[in-house]
């Protein structure tokens, strides 16, 4: 290890340190206010080791933005053959609170959501990236054989029941995972439609 | 809206003949590229006369935002008393549909979002739209007697309903009313859902 970092100067978690320091700052004197000379002072490092991980202090909020993605995609992929678009919608949401949002990922998101709250350019970034989800999952439910107007149904209303959920993990005081809050909004979901009354939790 | 201009030097169809355009300006030469004295020069009005229908060329885009939020939230408030949340947030899409979206708008939609499309912070300022309303149709079904995470799932269910529909509508080649094929997406996702019972966590 010792070898390696002296021939790229690797600094070992310089990542995870810069985007903590980034966080922190980002809540604390909020986003437009703080640098990225800031931000690798906080962290102990340089403003070049920044740009070694990060295009700009924006992308420290968005780097995996395309795994998230394919994290539901992959979700789909693993889902029963024959599975109905309800089933696959389940499984890519199910596949995303599993992988992407662990319990330990949390205040993180709770602090990333703070900053876009405060920060109107990177609240319409973030629906961008929902947008892109929506494709992405479209695409998937297609390769599954749905039709185009029932993919882009079954991907929307999934990532609007994501979304929904995402919302509520984040929530101050809110201590369910990810996935049972999931389950709880597709079934406020499902009683909300029509014909598929009186089960809605409490 | 017009009877202030009534007091400045009232131009008769101004603000239509500006939003015509900058629409088809918008369309031929790019949203960038089209300046507001080009807008001004297109429509034979003065800039001054622009600038006092619109505060920027982004806004002829974007006016009336206000109006169809309120739209929406109209809906609910016709709906009768006592009608389940589905119902609410039908007749809201259906109201906007109604008074909002008529046949005769349809051209102006399609080009307005063919400028979105090619336009990353259009189609960012758009999104926020759409979470505006949103939360403008939580509000109006909370007061109906909805709790907080019903109304919020009812209000996303309808918007991404009303926003699928809305994106067919304008869809090429596409002749049929905003309120038919609102009726098409919101069968589509009833089918999508199963019955309430097979969601319950396991």
């Amino acid at each position: 290890m010792g070898s390696l970092c002296s021939m790229v100067r690797w600094e070992p978690g310089a990542k995870e340190r810069l985007q903590l320091a980034a966080i922190t700052l980002f809540v604390e004197r909020g986003y437009e206010q703080t640098t990225v000379q800031d931000i690798a002072a906080a962290a102990g490092l340089t403003e070049r080791t920044f740009f070694r991980h990060f295009a700009d202090k924006r992308e420290v909020l968005f780097v995996g933005s395309d795994v998230y993605a394919a994290t539901f995609v992959q979700g789909v992929a693993e889902a029963p053959e024959g599975a109905a678009p309800f089933e696959l919608a389940t499984a890519a949401i199910t596949a995303a609170a599993r992988d992407f949002f662990p319990i330990e990922r949390r205040a993180w998101s709770r602090q990333r959501q703070a900053v876009l709250d405060a920060n109107t350019p990177l609240q319409e970034r973030e629906l961008l990236k929902r947008a892109a989800l929506s494709d992405a999952l479209t695409a998937a439910f297609r390769e599954r054989g749905a039709t185009e107007a029932d993919a882009r149904v079954a991907a929307e209303t999934g990532v609007t029941a994501f979304h929904l959920a995402f919302r509520q993990w984040i929530a101050e005081g809110e201590e369910r995972p990810l996935l049972e809050i999931e389950q709880d909004v597709l079934a406020r979901m499902a009683a909300f439609m029509p014909g598929a009354a009186s089960v809605a939790p409490d």
